[in-house]
C-alpha cells in the first residue's frame, strides 16, 4: 500500500501514533471520498432523483470531509492533537449520517449499498484512531 | 455580497438558522482558505523556512478545513445539524491553532499578522454560528 | 482586499506577472467556487430537480476546478508556467460550460442567473491572466 | 476495486468511454493526491527543507489538481468532453512537472522516489484516457 510506504519514508518521529491504524484510516478516508463522489453522481442519474436530494447532499458533505481529513492525517509534521481529533470527529460524523441515509436506499440502489459499506468502514477507522489518540 | 444573494435565491426554507450569521461565516471560511494558502506559500519563500514548518503545516490544515466547512455551510438542502456542528467545531479549532501559531511570527512576517487576524475572525464566526444553532 | 495584502506581503519576487490581474483572478476563482457550490445546492432543492441534473454536475466540476485554480494561483513560490497555464485553461473551460448551462435556466431561477454572471467573470479573469502570461 | 464496482452500479450509459481506462485513471488520481500530500509533508520535515521549497509547492499543486480531476472523472452524469479534457491535461501536466522535480531528489529521499513513480503512473493514465477520448 503506497501510503504505508510513504509513512515509513517520513523523516519525522511518529511517536504517540499507531502507524497501522493511521495508514488504515488514511486509506479509508480517500476511498470514501471517491465512493461518496460516485454515489452522489449515480443518485443524480436516477429517474427518482427528486427523492434522493438529501442522499446527494449527505454524499457531498461526506466526500469533502473525508478528503480533508485524509490530508490532515497524512501530514505528520507539527501535528496538533486538537485539530486531528476535531477533524476525525467531523469525518466520522459525516460518514455515520451518510451511511444511515445510504441504508434507506441500499435495497433499491447498489451504489447506495456500496457507499453505506464504505462509509461505515471509514467511520469505524476514524473512531478507532480517535480512541487510540487518547 | 454574492453569497447573501445566493442564500436569498435558495428555494429551501431556511428555518432555524440566522442567515446573516450564516452568510458571514461562509464568507469568513472562504477568505480564510485563501489567506492560509497564501501564508503557507509566503512562509515557504522565507529564508527562515526551516523555523516555519509547523506554521506551514498548520496553514495547510486550516485552508483545507475552511473550504470544506464553507462548502458544507453553503449547502442548505437536507442539512444535518450533527455534521454542520462537527464541521464548525473542526474549522474553529484549526483556525484557533493556526492563529496562535501565526501570532508567534506576526511581528516578523506581515503575512502571518494578516493570517492571524483572518483566522481569528473565522474562528469567531464559526463559534458564533455554532452557538446560535443551539 | 485581503488577498492583495497577502500578495504584497509575499517575500518572493513576482516578476513576470501582473499582480492586479493575478489578485482579480484569485478573487474570482474563490467567489466562483462558493457560488457554484450554492447553485448546485439550490438546484437540488428545486421541484424540477430532475431537469437540472446536468446543471448540478456542471456546477460541481466548476466549484472543484475554481478552488484548485485559486490555490494554484495563490502559490507564488516556484511557480511553473505550464501548470499555471493548464489550470487556468481548465478553470476557464469549466466556467464557460457552466455559464452556458446556467443561461438556459437564468430566466426561471435567480440562482442560475447569478451563477452565470459569476462564472463569466471568472472565465474572463482566467483567460485575461492566461493571455498576459504570454 | 471499489471504484470499478461504483462505475458498474452507475445508472447512466457510459457510451464513448473505456471504463477500464477510466477506473484506472480515477484510482491513479486519488492515489497521487495522497502521495503528493505525504511527500510535501515529508519534505517539510527534512533538515534540508530550504532546498526543497519548489519540490513542496509542486507537490501541493499536484495534490490539488489530482483530487479535482479524480472527482471530475468520477462524475458520469452530463459529462462535458471539453471540461474532462482540460482537467486531464492540467492533471497530467502537474504530474509531469512534479515527477521531474521528484527525480532530482529521488536518490536522497525515498519519499521523492515513491512520489515520482506515482506521479508518472498518474500522468500516463491521464494522457492515455485523454487519447482514448479522441
Amino acid at each position: 500500500m503506497a501510503d504505508m510506504r510513504m509513512i515509513e519514508a517520513h523523516p519525522a518521529a511518529l511517536a504517540g501514533i499507531d502507524t497501522d491504524r493511521l495508514a488504515e484510516c488514511i486509506a479509508a478516508c480517500f476511498e470514501c471520498t471517491q465512493i461518496c463522489t460516485g454515489c452522489a453522481d449515480a443518485c443524480l442519474a436516477e429517474d427518482t432523483v427528486a427523492e434522493l436530494t438529501t442522499r446527494i447532499r449527505t454524499d457531498l458533505d461526506c466526500a469533502d470531509l473525508c478528503v480533508t481529513t485524509g490530508r490532515v492525517l497524512t501530514r505528520r509534521t507539527g501535528a496538533d492533537a486538537r485539530v486531528t481529533g476535531a477533524a476525525l470527529d467531523a469525518c466520522a460524523t459525516a460518514c455515520e449520517v451518510c451511511a444511515d441515509e445510504c441504508d434507506r436506499h441500499a435495497r433499491v440502489h447498489e451504489h447506495c449499498r456500496i457507499c453505506a459499506e464504505v462509509c461505515r468502514r471509514c467511520s469505524h477507522a476514524c473512531r478507532d484512531l480517535l480512541g487510540s489518540l487518547g
